[in-house]
């Protein structure tokens, strides 16, 4: 008498992450309502288990979906809009007068879309996301299947979304309030940066994440100069600040963390929080490296992320981990920094472990989510493969990526997305493309 | 009366690198007898021109193919074999015992082909290679299409391919002048490094490259360690030595020059030498990261290269030049260090003049080799799209070049090889696959 189950994927590999440092071979993954309900050797599986679906996977390698723990979706609509510009004048000089120009309900919707459907056809399965309008990027994230936790922005000046600090924090909170009970949402407060967000606005951002359980996102010492104008603004550092401040914590989430002192690195490690590197971005925006080498030996948790695709310029964050995994390489001189294993694990459960999900998603475990990502190493390009964790970080590109499932369903099979949207994003990008035009040209 | 021409290549946009930094809207280029004649506005081309083809490109980019200065082509057999080793220890406990088992004619052929396929799909036309049994890299290099510069290799050991550096240069030399009449084909001295090529070897190495007028092809300054040896076992730096032996000049490409002190890019920049940036490789084996901006404001030639797949693992310098570009500005902290302009230059004019061939390949310039990639910026995923030539590297990736012409020959066709060795190829990568695992496991 088999066991029913509503989907048994077989494949060539899975690699569970947790534990590390494993690829389990011709291994199935067991589906029920959603979630992972085994893991065993396809033999025992298809003696043990009667599946509506059956998906064969003979050339791929089986990971966990990929955790993308920083971006800003919407920008997607930006991309290639402030190339080779530093951080402050990107922000000053185009991105913010932009966004003053163009935001909206409906420009965040199409613009994280847009994002969203990259993402999910790169083997993401679930983003942190800090942008304006919740509502909106839901919407979005809701239509295409991707995971997201939304990030409630908090800002210290207007914008067309909201006009005080306050009025950010509430209209998050209602927006969380309506949408809460999403099986594919969560949400993070996400004060923008300390050098935008006063005291008081951040004592009341600490105060709702013991509250309302919410991680805090937030960017962290992503150039010198920030350092330096805070230093002169507040007479500390800007973590120091976040830290006196109470924000210091396993909740927080510090993006970007590249100018970091040693007894930075020890308090965070303390304090369990959780870094973020995006290091395309920090490269491009020329902001610096992370020192990625560090963190881990502090055992801070480390997890990966793309920033958005005005800084980056693609969602690609297949391509973040072979990155980290080289940079780290070459920053310390040392061949086995960032190995592939653990490379893929900050794309993984590390990015599940900073947004508070560690439980549901992050793995391939019993229990968890069925977010799933299939990457074919059949290929003759792929070849030969000694070990499909390096195969995967080291050679694949985000095209061998051929199936993806969150919670369950098959948002992406065999490199087709099973919604198929994409004649509406050619139009969306193009409407936006134009107004974006039409109004830089002013 | 209009002229004939046997292929008219009309596209988006024409970016033909000399001059530098423009983008040609709506611009054709005209092919005849596998040269570029002209490069003028598409309508001016439709009226003056009787093409025998016509191929249009409404959302590519057409960019001179793209050359790959510097790669160990037949190691695609070794990729991912020896990963997270130092240089040192991967070349001593892998890579060359691996060699001294497999190496032969048709290990050198067969790896070739996967590779030159793989770099042809990847937009390149152009390799620059240094490895063994040259006869054998050459039939590959002739059945797929590829232009290749092939490094006639000298190393003071012995390996199955020749006995001695006499031996090394003396087969070399005679394959040399069995294939010098094949037009895809060029060919370079390649000294394999200073620390393990001696000085009579190097001095010959200079004098044949005087009177056969060839490049000399080498390693140069890619580990602190090996420099360091050099100093133990020679009294002086390996580019000193290189300098006092005569071979520092316009002939000389110095393949990853990843630790150089100011006076030797002083030196390199009034010698005319030209360096190939690898930094895929340099970060993987933890090398260090080459000083591309003072190279570059020295006015040093630039190209740029994949290596081998034993060290980056994929031969894709789309990849490259994206990581170039993203590389000097986080080391420079400065966003506008190596322009995308600058580094698409490097892929393929700059390689061009490294391997001595600039007045050849290297630019969309009439009279020159009709060698020529497009990609596909049309997608959505690829949108809005500012500057073409910032898309090509910082957005695209390989999987969106659609076509390539070696010498006006189509040899890639809407992203399908037009010469499908595909099923060919996946029986070579078994049986040296299975080869490779039954020899390390004995």
């Amino acid at each position: 008498m088999r066991l029913p189950a509503d989907t048994l994927i077989n494949a060539r590999w899975v690699i569970p992450v947790e534990p590390q440092g494993i690829a389990l071979e011709h291994h199935s993954v067991v589906v029920v309502a959603g979630r992972i309900v085994a893991l065993l050797p396809t033999a025992q599986a298809l003696a043990q288990y009667d599946a509506a679906e059956s998906v064969d996977l003979p050339t791929h390698a089986l990971i966990p979906g990929l955790v993308n723990a920083h971006s800003h979706a919407a920008m997607s609509l930006l991309r290639g809009y402030a190339d080779e510009l530093p951080l402050s004048r990107w922000l000053r000089e185009r991105i913010w007068p932009a966004e003053a120009r163009l935001m909206s309900d409906e420009f965040v919707h199409d613009g994280t879309l847009i994002a969203a459907t990259e993402m999910l056809r790169g083997g993401v399965t679930c983003v942190n996301d800090m942008y304006f309008y919740p509502e909106a990027a839901a919407r979005a994230y809701l239509s295409v299947g991707l995971r997201a936790s939304i990030g409630l922005v908090v800002i210290d000046f207007p914008t067309r979304y909201a006009s005080s600090a306050d009025d950010y924090l509430d209209k998050g909170l209602a927006a969380r309030d309506r949408l809460r009970d999403e099986p594919t949402l969560g949400f993070c407060l996400a004060p923008h940066a300390p050098y935008t967000v006063s005291d008081a606005s951040l004592i009341r951002v600490a105060a709702l994440a013991e509250e309302l359980d919410l991680p805090i996102h937030t960017h962290v010492h992503e150039t010198r100069n920030e350092i330096a104008e805070h230093e002169v603004a507040h007479g500390s550092r800007p973590y120091e600040r976040l830290r006196a401040l109470g924000l210091s914590s396993s909740r927080l989430i510090a993006v970007h963390s590249v100018h970091l002192q040693a007894h930075e690195i020890a308090q965070m490690a303390n304090d369990g929080v959780s870094v973020v590197h995006c290091p395309s971005s920090n490269l491009k925006l020329a902001s610096g490296i992370a020192p990625v080498n560090s963190l881990i030996a502090a055992g801070v948790n480390l997890a990966l992320g793309t920033d958005g695709a005005a800084s980056n310029n693609r969602l690609d964050l297949m391509g973040e981990m072979r990155l980290a995994s080289l940079l780290a390489k070459g920053v310390a001189e040392d061949p086995q920094a960032l190995s592939a294993h653990q490379s893929l694990r900050a794309a993984t459960l590390g990015g599940a472990r900073a947004i508070g999900q560690d439980a549901a998603i992050g793995s391939i475990t019993p229990g968890k989510w069925a977010d799933l990502t299939s990457i074919n190493l059949g290929a003759w390009d792929m070849q030969p493969c000694h070990d499909p964790v390096a195969q995967i970080v080291y050679v694949a590109g985000r095209d061998q990526v051929d199936d993806v499932w969150v919670a369950g369903v098959r948002r992406l099979a065999r490199g087709a997305l099973t919604t198929d949207r994409l004649t509406s994003l050619d139009n969306l990008v193009c409407i936006w493309g134009n107004r974006l035009v039409s109004s830089t040209s002013v």
